[in-house]
C-alpha cells in the first residue's frame, strides 16, 4: 500500500491509499475554497451523563447533489470535486462540514458548572471513499479493494488515536437513503471523538463488571457461548466469527468478531487481515439478498467498535452490521419506545434472522 | 370524569373515559375476533446490560390502512372498528399486537445463564385514542379534552403500576409518518414495562450520584439552574416550566417539568393538573408553527418520564417533547454515530432552538 498525504485548497488533509506503489499523486486542488471555521462544541447532558455534539454550522452541508455534481467522484471533465486526482483507489479526507474538528477551540460555550458543562468539539471527522465508481457499493468491491479499505481504516485508527485530544476512533458506513445518506457515492466516515461514546462506555462498564465477577473477559466468554450453541452463528472463518446477537435490537443484525481478542484494528495480524475481506463481503452480499432479488439494496449501518484509550482494556474489537429494514417496504423506526426510553423492540427473532442469513449464503 | 371498563371480543380490555357523567357505554364488540397469543419475550443484552423486547408476532400488524378502514374510528355506518361505540370522548384499549402482554408466559426463550438471560415479555401495551375525529390532532384538542387525556394517562399510570410485574409506566405519542406512525388517527400509546428502561436507568444513576455528591436532587437543581439564566426557557406557568435542554439531542426538543418535583402523574395536585393542558397545547402549537404555515404538520415524539418502582426515588416526572425535523424537508436521521455509538450530533444550537420556539408563540 502506498500512502500519499496532500492538502485541499482550504487546508484540509486528503490522503490517497493506493495498491499501485508507483502511482504519483500530485494533482493540486484548484477550487477557490475558503477555510471553513468549525463551531463544533460538545456538551455534557446533566441528566444522562453523556456527551452530545452541537454542530450548528452543519445545517448548510451538501444534500443529495445530482450525480454529475458528486463531490466524491474524481475531478474530471473539467468538474472539480473534493478529490483533485482524475482517478483514485481509496481516498480519505477531512469532512468539510465536520461535527468535530482539531481547530474547534474558537468557541467555548460551557458555563463550566456541573449542570452546564461544555467544551470545544475537538476531534476529527473524515470521509472514506471506497472507490471512484459512483454507482458501485462496498458489497461489489473486489477482495483486494476491500483489503485496501481495511488497511486505510487501520492507518486512520493509528494516526487519529495519536492526536492529543482523541479518546476513541470510530470507522463506520451508513448505506442507503433510508439511513439518511445524502451522498450516493460509496463512502464511509471516521469520527475521532474527544470522549468515550455512551455505548462504548456502557460496554466497558459491563465488561469490567464481568471481569470482577468471573475473572474473565466478557467478549471472550460471549464468543465461546455463541460457538457452543451456534443457533445464531451466520458465518465463521478460521480467524473471524459472525453471529446475530442474542438480544439483537435490529431486524437484521450481525456482529463480526476476530476469534482472538484485540483492542483495535491496529492489533490484527496478517492472517486475520487477510481473511476479513472475504468474510465481510460475504456478509454484505447476504444483506443484499435478504429481501429477494427485486428489492432495492438493503440499507445498513456498519460500525467498528474499537477500544478507547485510556480505559478500554476490556473492550474487544468487533464490527456491528445491521439493517433498519424489517421486511420489503417496511422499516424499523426509532419512535417513542426507542428514542424516548432507549428500550428496543425487535419484530424479528434473532434465531430466525440468523436462519435467514444462513439461507442467503452465496 | 366517568370511566367505563369493557371487554373486546377477544378478551382485551377497552376503557372509555368520558366528560359526560351520564353516558352509557354498553355497545358490544360484534367482531369475530380470535384471542391473539403473545409470543413476546425480553432478553438481556449481555454486552450493554439492557433489556430488549423481541416480539416476532408483531410483523403482521396493521400498516397504513385507508381512512375508511381506520381501526381507531368509532364503529359506525356498519363498519366495525376497535371501538364498539358509535362515538367516544377518550378511549384506551389493549393493543392487539402488543410488544408486552400480561399472558406472555407461554414462551420462555432464555437459556438462563448470565450471557443468555431471557424472560417472558410480561407487561402491557395500550392504545390511547384522543378523539373520535380521524383528521384531528392533539394540538387541536380543546383544553377540556386535553385535561381528559391527562386524567386518562393518570388513571392508567395508577392501574398499570399496580400490576404485579410492572416496574415502569410509559405514556407517549408518536406523531407523523416520518416517525413511523402507521395509523393516522390521533392516538398515543402506553407501555407498562417489566424492567426499568435503559434511559431511565441512566437518569437514576446520574441522580443518585448527584445526591451522593451534593445532598440534593438533580432535577430540582437543574430546574433552578435553567430558571436562573433563562436563555433556554420556552414557556413558564405558575406550576410548570418548559425549556430546551442544555445538551439537546434533537433539532427541536423541549422538556416540561412541574415546578414541584413529583414521581409520576398520580402525584400531581389539582392546580398542577389544571394548568397543564393550556401549556402543553401551547407547546404543540409552537411545534406546528416552527417551520412556517405551509410546512406539513411537525412530526414529534412526546414522552412522559415517570419514576419506576421500586428504585425511582430521585426521578422527577417530566415530559420530553422533540421533533426529528431539522428544517423544512430535512429530517435528523439516527445513523452510524447515533445508532452505532449512542453519540448524538445536533445541528441546531439549543439556544437558537429556544429562541425560535419563543418566536412562534401564539
Amino acid at each position: 500500500m502506498r500512502k500519499t498525504t496532500t492538502k485541499l485548497a482550504d487546508g484540509r488533509e486528503l490522503i490517497y491509499y493506493d495498491r499501485d506503489e508507483a502511482v504519483l499523486r500530485d494533482a493540486p486542488d484548484r477550487r477557490p475554497l475558503e477555510p471553513a471555521a468549525s463551531l463544533a462544541e460538545i456538551r455534557r447532558d446533566p441528566v444522562l451523563g453523556d456527551w452530545v455534539t452541537v454542530a450548528a454550522h452543519r445545517q448548510g452541508r451538501i444534500y443529495h447533489p445530482p450525480a454529475d455534481e458528486c463531490p466524491l467522484c474524481p475531478s474530471r471533465d473539467g468538474r472539480l470535486s473534493e478529490i483533485p486526482a482524475a482517478d483514485y483507489d481509496v481516498v480519505v479526507f477531512e469532512n468539510r462540514f465536520p461535527s468535530l474538528a482539531t481547530d474547534a477551540a474558537a468557541h467555548v460555550p460551557g458555563l463550566d458548572e456541573p449542570l452546564h458543562l461544555g467544551r470545544p468539539g475537538v476531534g476529527r471527522c473524515e470521509v472514506v471513499c471506497y472507490t471512484s465508481e459512483h454507482d458501485a457499493s462496498f458489497a461489489g468491491l473486489s477482495e483486494a479493494k476491500a483489503r485496501l479499505v481495511l488497511d486505510a481504516w487501520t492507518d486512520r485508527t493509528a494516526e487519529l488515536s495519536a492526536l492529543p485530544d482523541v479518546r476513541q476512533v470510530f470507522c463506520f458506513e451508513n448505506r442507503g437513503v433510508e439511513i439518511g445518506v445524502t451522498l450516493a457515492h460509496p463512502h464511509g466516515q471516521i469520527y475521532a471523538f474527544p470522549f468515550v461514546t455512551p455505548r462504548t462506555g456502557k460496554m466497558i462498564e459491563q465488561a469490567d463488571r464481568h471481569r470482577a465477577e468471573t475473572g474473565r473477559n466478557l467478549f471472550e466468554d460471549l464468543l465461546i457461548a455463541e460457538l457452543a450453541d451456534p443457533v445464531r452463528v451466520v458465518a465463521a472463518g478460521e480467524y473471524w466469527t459472525a453471529f446475530v446477537p442474542y438480544a439483537a435490537r435490529w431486524p437484521y443484525e450481525v456482529h463480526l468478531y476476530p476469534n482472538r481478542r484485540v483492542a483495535d484494528l491496529t492489533e490484527l495480524t496478517e492472517p486475520e487481515r487477510a481473511e476479513f475481506p472475504g468474510l465481510y463481503l460475504d456478509l454484505l452480499g447476504r444483506f443484499d439478498r435478504l429481501f429477494g432479488e427485486e428489492a432495492p439494496p438493503t440499507p445498513y449501518i456498519a460500525a467498528w467498535h474499537q477500544a478507547p484509550h485510556p480505559g478500554g482494556a476490556e473492550l474487544a474489537l468487533h464490527l456491528e452490521l445491521f439493517s433498519i429494514r424489517r421486511t420489503v417496504g417496511k422499516l424499523k423506526f426509532l419512535a417513542g419506545v426507542e428514542s424516548g426510553m432507549d428500550a428496543f423492540v425487535n419484530d424479528v427473532s434473532p434465531e430466525a434472522a440468523a436462519q435467514r442469513l444462513r439461507e442467503v449464503a452465496p
